[in-house]
């Protein structure tokens, strides 16, 4: 039996506990300054609100000022927030880990410097960690296409664990290995989380096919509007590639689980794909975004860091100005509030430009 | 203004006669022996009955037995029936082809020899024309994600014009493109036609996520099967890159439009999805097939042919036993008519042996 503390109780780090407690694993749950009510459930009803679940019996649940207790002999530690926590989760990692403990993180998202060059969030999580402590612990990462509810529920889901140390991932994927909860492993740390900071973003896209019809009171039409999100689907497909080209990923990652496959199941619903269609209908980002007060859109803050690195890398010479012209149509909507005017031409390495292969 | 005739009038090939008309083509529409019906609508009411709309003014329908009238100084010849019809197709061009004439086609599949060699339908099609007509005539095709009603009602569509002449695919793509109707060009014709016939049957695959929620008695619940088709869909996009390496197609190729693109929206819906779906619901292909008595499956004929393919270059040592795993398990649903029972650890090479960029 090991014990796995999860600092943060979302929905996702929540549903992570079913295939620990169906391995007979010891899961303690900790609630951020922002769980209260869902730790008070958990510990009143054994349900978590999100989930709308009753959480495993071996799942255990703390407020954050118990957070010491409930990592006290921790041999596995989640960072279960989502990628606006991850600083705050970095600075109580550095009081709360042991040497010889395994972090793994659940965030999706990056971080840019002023000058645009772009960080992986497991990277930014450890380096909140002093760094003597931070090299006596291990770094990686839970990814693939995986909804919180479909795992606690125990729908087939494969997912990817990715980290630096190979040894590592294969001892964190036999603790979470069911029948249902299939697990690959890949060193590619930072292909594997650039693909989940990026499929957030291209998802946000997957919601304007609906918002069109919306828009052209089309909604109840026999003809859909999938042409258009298909080709959305292939060009962001496309920037994978030429996202594992400038930072470094490999160039296989983003066609398997990591990109496409979590791509796929993220633009089937879900908040960002909400707010795509409230712009597809028509509305601006900053009125679409005020019709959904309190909601977390992290695929919209993706798109503000990843879109707005772009031009900085352009002016450094880095990348060409015609690459990647989804995402930067994506971040003239969301990060400056145009109007949605898909540059269809400019796809594929432009429609009449089009070259061998190149479609 | 150019001549185009069409031979074959479902609704893909008179879908494409809205972007022609649109740019003032003359658009001729010629019934096959099963399309009879279709074209007594056409001529009586201007209607075309599968496609549920007006077709343009410009276009005017011919009986198989006005063929010759219709293929009159075209310019353009699209070969619009369906993959079961190409051998019959390439027959009639045989004595209706006149040297000059640019062949556009657009059936989605591929033939296979006894010994397992896998070949593009436009090769099959063309190859039923005398050696010296065919030479004296350009073969291309047009694939991409395109659903018929879609095109029709001017939905933005991207799609690749495949070929291996780029000028000839240049003015073919000229012709067709309009405002919405977005056309790229792709001279990796072995590419782009087998991501076109290997969708089909992927997508047949993506019916399953549905059917076993309904195979639970979950088709209401509010956690869907998602990361099921999402892990599908990672496999089946690893399986497009091995079968570009195994039949020369571009490495590319699949990552845009032609491969991952088109598999989106046939994932979306329509007949290989539902015989999926009622595969997915606990059914055996013969039983899913015979509740829809008479619909076209070729998404099923192209798992047949591909799969069944194999296990016979498997044995000439051309391809590992481990090679497409997903592929292999369709086969053995839809060709042995096997029980689906998905067999997740084979997949992204080995879910306990998986390695760096594997996922």
């Amino acid at each position: 039996m090991t014990t796995v503390s999860v600092l943060g109780s979302g929905i996702m780090a929540t549903a992570l506990a079913f295939p620990l407690s169906d391995n007979g694993h010891d899961v303690r749950l900790i609630g951020t300054h922002l769980d209260r009510e869902i730790i008070d459930s958990i510990k009143e009803r054994g349900v978590h609100p999100g989930l709308d679940l009753e959480v495993p019996q071996a799942a255990s649940a703390f407020q954050l000022e118990e957070a010491e207790e409930a990592f006290d002999g921790a041999d596995v530690v989640m960072s279960g927030v989502n990628s606006f926590g991850v600083r705050w989760a970095g600075e109580q990692l550095s009081s709360l880990l042991e040497p010889g403990m395994h972090v793994l993180s659940i965030a999706k998202g990056m971080e840019a410097t002023e000058g645009g060059d772009l960080r992986i969030l497991p990277e930014v999580l450890a380096g909140e960690v002093p760094e003597g402590l931070r090299e006596q612990v291990s770094w990686s990462a839970i990814a693939g296409p995986s909804i919180a509810g479909e795992v606690a529920v125990r729908r087939d889901t494969c997912v990817v664990f990715a980290g630096r140390d190979a040894g590592v991932l294969e001892e964190m994927s036999g603790l979470f290995r069911t029948p249902n909860y299939h697990v690959w492993t890949s060193t590619d740390f930072v292909g594997v989380e650039v693909c989940a900071a990026a499929k957030n973003c291209y998802a946000l896209g997957a919601g304007f096919m609906e918002g069109i019809l919306d828009r052209e009171n089309e909604s109840e039409s026999q003809y859909r509007n999938y042409d258009y999100g298909a080709a959305l689907f292939g060009q962001a497909t496309r920037e994978f590639g030429r996202f594992m080209e400038l930072l470094g990923g490999e160039s296989e990652t983003p066609y398997g689980l990591a990109g496409v496959g979590d791509m796929f199941v993220t633009s089937m619903g879900g908040r960002n794909v909400k707010v795509g269609r409230l712009i597809g209908s028509g509305l601006r980002f900053s009125e679409a975004r005020e019709r959904m007060p309190g909601v977390t859109l992290e695929g919209a803050a993706a798109i503000e860091v990843i879109g707005g690195a772009l031009p900085k890398l352009t002016e450094r010479g880095i990348i060409g100005a015609e690459d990647f012209p989804l995402m930067r149509h994506l971040h003239a909507v969301v990060g400056a509030d145009e109007p949605l005017n898909m540059p269809w031409h400019t796809f594929f390495g432009g429609e009449e430009d089009s070259k061998a292969g190149k479609g």
